[in-house]
């Protein structure tokens, strides 16, 4: 990209009215555009964020051989009515629509049921099984208040992956491997040091579900932990009767902190595929009804806690396999920015770098370098290259070294 | 792609109601999944052509320097109520909601207006422009009927690119960019052939726009042509000022056909720059309106327009460039399934292969190989490899030819 082409400039000021500091920084970074609280824009910058954040998911789910489709947002009642989840007493986020030929639609806030009503047209026996489908897919949902920017959309982009079992042990060994797909997701994502798979409650169908919560002050959520036993617990789940039933000691103490969700696996057993009717033939010919998990992860959400979770004073700090560019090459003087451009030209194919070209202050190049959040900030001007040595600026550290350009993109 | 591992089976019969021949062939291949009329999942097959088709739309605006963005689907009436698109009175295809915190939504059926809220952010002077911007995004039209698959959907996927530009000049100079990228887009398509610039309706605002057509018998509109003086006019411009107007002599005979449209192209000028106030500040420093085009392809359409144009009685043909995977692996008896696995396994990487090895006869995955329109199928058995042979079909001629692995293969 360059920065003397592209429409989106950085920003003194996100707007007026927005609370939230991934978004403000987001804003003002140029990654995203707010359309109203809760709804917002990707540009070039933040789209290309979440394109690599699902990339990182697509790959571990396809190995774990889950399969991706793309389901509607438009909903017609009756799956949901099925399961007791279309009524607006029942659940309080839904936008409604009404249909110009007649009836009412509702726009998809999670997909149980319209997956589960797919599955029965392809379901017929235990051979059709375990069978495991996800989506990224925009979700909405009408919340009424949506004060945290990407960390809690009205309308926002989730992975929903959904299994389908035989028996409640296929399940439980799905469901694991999930976990280890999980695992490297948040790791490979770069906040894997502070997410940890949490107790939570599992509503009145389950005794408890998992979270995956990344411990950030911004979070919502409410956490009990002991990281040495590597217990983590939502505060809706923090009582006596669960902490003897997960057989900790009494007298153990928790810390308390803030975590924001970034992914939930749920053992949903037949709580959709009852109502619905999901079931197949077992090999002994008597008709069953399909075990069902199901496994989310918020990807704006996502992006939004690795913006709250590494942010500095001087603005983004995105880790690499994020962000959307590896390096930023500030072009300075007349030398520097023909060599510059020359570097850019030439490593163009790999998609990996800014060039700041612009006609602006160099000092204002190197804020916007910082403020964007690009891993590696490459200074090539013309004293710099009467040694043929660049500056290189780790963004996460703040570290600067000399180096020949060869060294620096070498490994392109 | 297993087809044993595999959600997704063939059907013998759409479902009832399903009335196009596009959604029928593509839900009977697995392709798609019907929600309800006009409303389409895409399943892994499908998603795949999706994929492709937006890659090749993508690498060819990129080329024209367009950046990629995603806009929201949630849209507050400000914007629209200044360029009069609000009222269900001017624009009747909206699905309109409610936010619970009060105040009424629109699903957005196009994005004219708040992507020039958006630039109105980032475009303050000459210095600004030109820029053009595109996204992939999902709109939603409130169609009365929806009875032709997924060439018209009432949720369905467009590609929509907007351009800005200080002069009229520098309009026409990108928009015969944007004629140009579109040639090459159908050309890969495999509709380039069929696929023709036309005369259309402009409006109020402009006399002519541009549309393009793909002449097939299923399509909606009605298009009057002359191959060889490359004139194509759609019915509603058909009228002896728009012949005068384009010079065309008297007395000259046009053929009728049918046509689909499957993009357009548009001078908006100030349509909606100067309702919702995007201007700039010429070199002079006056101020000045922006000059805007916009310039759409469906990108579900053309994926129908792609199956009307190619099925024949045995089911799908798809073009290589948008076809889910090349190749259909039909693995017979033991050794030609250990082989064909091992083949599979060999290129797995490059993820261009569908393996049968289903447990059901050979004629039906001869058959469905057939119905999924894969572009070449491959038959792997016992017998020929007695001879080092394999049979290789190419779907789009039916024309079969004995072949050694490595030169089906070689290439890969």
């Amino acid at each position: 990209m360059r920065m003397s082409k592209t429409f989106v400039k950085t920003l003194r000021e996100a707007p007026k009215g927005e609370e939230a500091r991934n978004a403000q920084l987001l804003i003002r970074a140029g990654y995203v555009h707010k359309e109203m609280a809760g709804v917002y824009d990707y540009l070039p910058l933040g789209l290309r964020v979440l394109e690599k954040i699902k990339q990182i998911i697509r790959e571990e789910l396809n190995r774990i051989s889950a399969e991706e489709i793309l389901m509607s947002t438009l909903q017609k009642p009756e799956p949901w009515k099925k399961s007791e989840r279309w009524d607006d007493q029942e659940v309080d986020i839904w936008f409604k629509t009404e249909l110009a030929s007649g009836g009412e639609l509702g726009l998809a806030p999670t997909h149980e049921e319209p997956v589960t009503e797919l599955l029965k047209t392809y379901v017929a026996s235990y051979k059709d099984l375990p069978r495991a489908v996800y989506q990224f897919q925009t979700k909405f949902r009408n919340e009424l208040r949506a004060k945290s920017g990407i960390l809690r959309g009205r309308e926002f982009l989730m992975k929903d992956l959904y299994s389908f079992h035989q028996t409640e042990a296929d399940l439980d060994e799905f469901y694991q491997k999930v976990e280890g797909a999980y695992a490297k997701i948040f790791e490979r994502l770069g906040i894997g040091a502070e997410t940890f798979e949490t107790f939570a409650s599992g509503g009145i169908f389950t005794k408890y579900s998992h979270e995956y919560q990344t411990l950030i002050p911004v979070g919502e959520d409410t956490i009990f932990y002991d990281k040495e036993k590597k217990v983590f617990l939502n505060k809706e789940v923090y009582n006596e009767e669960v902490l003897r039933d997960l057989g900790i000691p009494e007298g153990t103490e928790f810390l308390e902190t803030a975590g924001a969700e970034v992914g939930n696996i749920f053992k949903l057993k037949f709580k959709y595929s009852e109502p619905l009717g999901l079931n197949f033939q077992t090999k002994e010919g008597e008709r069953q009804t399909v075990y069902m998990g199901c496994y989310g992860i918020g990807v704006s959400r996502v992006f939004g806690v690795i913006v709250e979770r590494f942010a500095d004073e001087k603005g983004l700090v995105l880790p690499e396999a994020v962000a959307p560019y590896k390096y930023y090459l500030v072009a300075n003087g007349e030398k520097g920015t023909a060599k510059a451009t020359e570097i850019y030209e030439k490593y163009r194919e790999k998609d990996e770098m800014i060039l700041d070209d612009r006609d602006v202050r160099f000092g204002e190049k190197m804020k916007d370098a910082e403020l964007m959040g690009i891993p590696v900030r490459v200074v090539i001007s013309d004293r710099g290259l009467e040694t043929g040595e660049v500056e290189v600026t780790e963004r996460a550290t703040g570290e600067t070294r000399k180096m020949t350009l060869d060294k620096v993109f070498g490994a392109l």
